[in-house]
């Protein structure tokens, strides 16, 4: 994670609950868990993409396949401070960083119950033509989402 | 899937949600969509052990892990009648078809809200001595549970 | 696995590398592995699938995508009887197993090096116009391919 | 990705082979795509983590798992420059970046034939003591085989 976060604590580690205005619930799977007894480290990808993809489908009006610009994922990372363990009531917090005029940067943090954060994860879309596959700019509709968000 | 079901149904595709006693809500992940913009046929295997090690997990006192004996996966199938799309809000119902001295079958109908039954799977676990790796019997409080269930 | 198989052995552990005219590498993936420290079963289909669509893919002049037919899988199913580790070079043998009109069934074995069969799995291709999703005549190209790998 | 990588070159993006001592080859999957028709972002870390233990696991003399310490994943990332798609000849490069007391970071790129670097991903691994789970010395056999990559 880089260190231009417009982060509400300096260190992700002391990340909680407060600093994400949007949470999604993503139960675990059995096979999620790898032969060390917890949740492999990629699995956490998977569930960031599902928690930001799945809240935009729902949020905007029509879903994402109807935008004039599709979204292309360019740079993600994830610290993992705490083990995941199957199975667990796991929420995702997600909060916007940096809103530009074709991108976006979501942090993410993963939160089982009272525990201390688990996981603090970054993820950054690109939104471009579909057809030239040039940067476009964000979709209206995504940036008025995004906006009321990040000052939440 | 085999004829000895001893299924509500002759007819698989006929099953409906009255047919299984448990449910186990799993949501979709934006990964399990393959390039033909339905969910992947191995998916299916993939949420059928999780609502099933989830629910006995959940359903025995101290968990899975505490057992005297190991259960291993054995056969597994399915049919697939209809696409699954993501996000959908997918439920899967749980019956036991077969309760053996050391295996049991179960039988997983996928449905998502009021459409008719989307795929019905198979699943047969193996209760085996950790050591000897020979079949065990099924612990007292698994067949208990599953007993119970049967003639839900 | 249903009892009609063309097989070449009555009981499908019985199968052997000769029993299989196509072989596909595909090597294991650490996150294959779950809890128990074998490869998951929901695991044994992704490969199933990837050894079918891209033994197709490399086989027909110009690939799956430009087939005037889709094909979409409505049955799939696995007989597990060994284990499988990571690492370990894994090889998938495919047969056709029936050849219908618009429908064909693969029966696809695991093998690594010298060990008996690991598993046996099934799997059900139907053919559909891309448009009226109705069943169609298995296109002209993958049928070629298929009758000359049947009789192999 | 962080700036303090020792990189052959200052940005990720002008990475080439040489850069990298080590090279694994591991095929994608059909399931590994998603809706978009490319290689989804979280499979990614399922490759690099397959990349760096199956190398380490076949580089030890006895293997992962007998070591006297137990190896964490406490940090990735990756930044990802063209779409990658199935099926495709792909090969990880990896590359040891730092070496610590306890901990090693590795830089995987990869690559599809002659193409420009597709992705490259970070990797940081922290040894621990499997009873106590405090930080631990890296294992002398795996700390001879990274520095001799090192310097390669």
């Amino acid at each position: 994670m880089s260190d231009d976060h417009t982060a509400p604590a300096d260190d992700p580690r002391e990340r909680v609950r407060a600093d994400y205005p949007v949470f999604r619930s993503i139960p675990l799977r059995w096979s999620d868990v790898d032969a060390f007894g917890h949740v492999n480290n990629a699995v956490h990808y998977s569930l960031m993409d599902t928690a930001i993809c799945g809240w935009l489908e729902e949020s905007l009006v029509t879903g994402i396949r109807t935008l004039d610009a599709l979204s292309v994922v360019v740079e993600t990372g994830c610290r993992y401070y705490r083990e995941l363990h199957f199975p667990s009531p796991l929420e995702l917090g997600i909060r916007v960083v940096r809103l530009g005029t074709s991108s976006v940067q979501y942090e993410v943090g993963f939160f089982v119950e009272e525990q201390p954060v688990i996981a603090v994860a970054k993820f950054v879309h690109v939104y471009i033509d579909p057809e030239t596959r040039a940067p476009s700019r964000i979709p209206a509709e995504v940036r008025e989402l995004l906006e009321r968000k990040q000052h939440a």
